[in-house]
């Protein structure tokens, strides 16, 4: 079965489509933190942050449901429903916003450096040198993972990102300062070389870095150097806003920092396409001045009561408070496990870390191996980190301590089998 | 209430969000060709194409909400979802293609580019000077209607687009041949400049450049100049794609061109956020090789499910047969109004425009007061052009004969209202 989807995919989609696993899973059911494969065989899911409220919240679906049968149309009608969802969702920050809708991360981070260009009439930007914050043209840009067509662009320069594994200084404190002195080199560049410095996009828990050991603060270096240069700062909260990290609704409010734009997605709609940005008035304005902007699909009456419905059931159910709880009982647990390639586990809330190395250099193959076995033991997590060395635990939001103990146990059998 | 409306989106959404007319309308509900408003009055949509099926037509409803309920995941996991709408989709193609899937026209078209590029490994495009491909940072490049941020960039060449009022040449014939001499001009100065010729993008009915009365065949002369330049034709297939000009599935089958890739958008999911790409084996390759793309929300089952059962429904509601009946119908119609403004009718199945002219310049004016004035007789239209002086009517596509009666009636009402 597996094959002929494989082979049916290479035909019909072509090479290279990503797929996870050695044995990729055809899943065809997802209920909560359970997915189910065609065998009627259920996989814990570890790794899904899209499906924040759980696989198929059926308030989520009811919501989609009823307004896809009322009307799915776009904003340049008038309609409440984003007015009200741009209510509730401003409501969330700690700062005056205004909200603009995509339906992709991607979307959202191409709108946000225009956003920075439009403000400042600079071209350049900064991100570090492990990253990715989507898939457009623009946006791809400042990944690291493969080099654009044409060659990297000059007008982005990247930082050495936190590494928990080979810091950039001894203390946290000699780690921030130097993230700063390196941001600050960047723009002296970029001013240099006549692009000039619009901003630095980063993601306030730097997720896709492997989540280093840093700690609220470490940023306050170089947001000085940033507004000093006439910077914004543009935080990507795809992966740790909504609640995710349990302590806080936002991964910028844990770190101490106030963005200029915050852009969202992944989680937003619990699966279904919505993204968006907020962005201070001051930003706001001078975008759309500059641009024409106009989403066809973008904030359309059905994408929103998706998003809506899934802030709702964030609240009702708590989730941003179970992701302390039971993120903080995984933590502990995850703490508990021995192996001499552990080399960190960290976390916070519901997004977790396992960094694996030998002799202080990433064990890359070692985290393959563990993703593997626990794929066979039906969890499904990821790995993540400068060379996919570090395990990432990254679960719907309803996750809950039985899932924990499942996922301990078997991650405890799947390290006894591992070499050292 | 419409002011209320107008006030909260300026304070939530900010300034210059689009919106249609002088008095913008407040929808609620949608139905077939009908949307209503607040108070229950009933419009005649005869504007909005991404609902191609009719507004929440509920086979599709019905669609969405079973994989809503069911499974919505991402491509990473194999799903025969997928593959049974790639094959579906694929069967529509007198061409050889593979899928990759989006969730905006404009992500499709910023992937397209990158095919061209993969393909070529060079970096320059050419567009006509009045049109609108999508909203990313690339793709907003081919745009003529604003300056990016930070100015024209110079991979992009122009040239002058088909106009019916002020032709290139006077036959159809020299029109033909003088695109042609200007796209082999664009090639010589991307190639004199370094960046190289990657590809041309264009609508195969030049639908936002006010669809000018070309015909099959104009485009073999600038083919022949691509082809021997080693470019690409990517044909953005928004607008006149899944059966809308009635005569041919396709806008590239009437205008007779074999594209190397097809970017689709709008009426793919009948207003679910799903668009997409067909390519060539070869171009889909080189793409796969040198870009790893994945999209996180793009070809998910919900998505996929939409755009399976709106491609079902265009078949089995015999749309495309409507779309070329009515709008036959609606074309005889629209050639017997009459008034010294009108000078030109023209239109290909449901997409059908008056082009108004005032001493032979644009009468943009005309144009905008028809569709205010349409608009209080509670009939939803459009424009579009160079100085967007033409009457756009592109319904969904189960606009009937009776909806074509009421049209008619109150275009006629408008123009007698309207002075010379």
């Amino acid at each position: 079965m597996g094959s002929d989807l494989l082979d049916r995919r290479e035909r019909l989609l072509g090479p290279n489509v990503p797929t996870f696993y050695d044995r990729p899973v055809e899943i065809v059911r997802g209920e909560g933190a359970s997915l189910f494969d065609a065998d009627g065989q259920r996989y814990l899911d570890a790794y899904n942050n899209v499906a924040h409220c759980g696989h198929c919240h059926p308030r989520i679906v009811k919501a989609i449901c009823e307004q896809a049968a009322t009307l799915n149309t776009h904003t340049r009608y008038l309609h409440e429903g984003i007015l009200d969802y741009a209510e509730a969702l401003l409501g969330k920050f700690a700062f005056d916003g205004q909200l603009l809708m995509t339906c992709t991360g991607s979307e959202a981070n191409d709108v946000a450096l225009r956003m920075a260009q439009a403000v400042t009439g600079k071209r350049g930007f900064i991100a570090t040198d492990n990253t990715y914050h989507g898939n457009t043209t623009a946006v791809a840009h400042l990944s690291t993972r493969r080099p654009p067509i044409g060659g990297w662009p000059d007008h982005i320069r990247r930082v050495p990102a936190p590494d928990s594994l080979t810091p950039l200084g001894g203390s946290l404190e000699a780690q921030s300062e130097a993230f700063a002195a390196n941001v600050a080199q960047a723009i002296a560049e970029l001013e240099e070389s006549g692009h000039g410095f619009a901003g630095l996009m980063l993601c306030p828990i730097f997720a896709n870095e492997g989540m280093p050991g840093i700690a609220p603060g470490f940023l306050d270096p170089t947001v000085e150097a940033i507004r000093r240069a006439g910077g914004l700062i543009l935080c990507d909260e795809v992966q740790p806003g909504f609640g995710r990290i349990g302590s806080h609704f936002w991964g910028h409010e844990w770190l101490g920092v106030t963005p200029d734009v915050v852009t969202m997605g992944k989680p937003m709609g619990n699966g279904h396409p919505v993204a968006g940005l907020v962005a201070t008035p001051e930003v706001m304005g001078a975008f759309r001045e500059a641009f024409g902007y106009f989403n066809t699909f973008g904030g359309n009456p059905v994408s929103v009561a998706a998003a809506m419905e899934t802030l709702r059931v964030i609240e009702d159910e708590g989730l941003q408070e179970n992701a302390a709880q039971v993120g903080d009982y995984l933590l502990q647990g995850l703490r508990d496990l021995s192996h001499p390639l552990i080399a960190d586990t960290r976390g916070l809330g519901l997004f977790l870390g396992i960094e694996l190395a030998r002799d202080g250099e990433p064990a890359s193959d070692a985290a393959g191996r563990i993703v593997e076995a626990m794929r066979e033991r039906h969890v499904l997590m990821g790995r993540v980190g400068r060379a996919q060395h570090i395990l990432k635990i990254r679960p719907p939001m309803v996750f809950n301590r039985s899932d924990a103990d499942e996922i301990l146990e078997k991650l405890s059998q799947s390290f006894e089998e591992l070499p050292a």
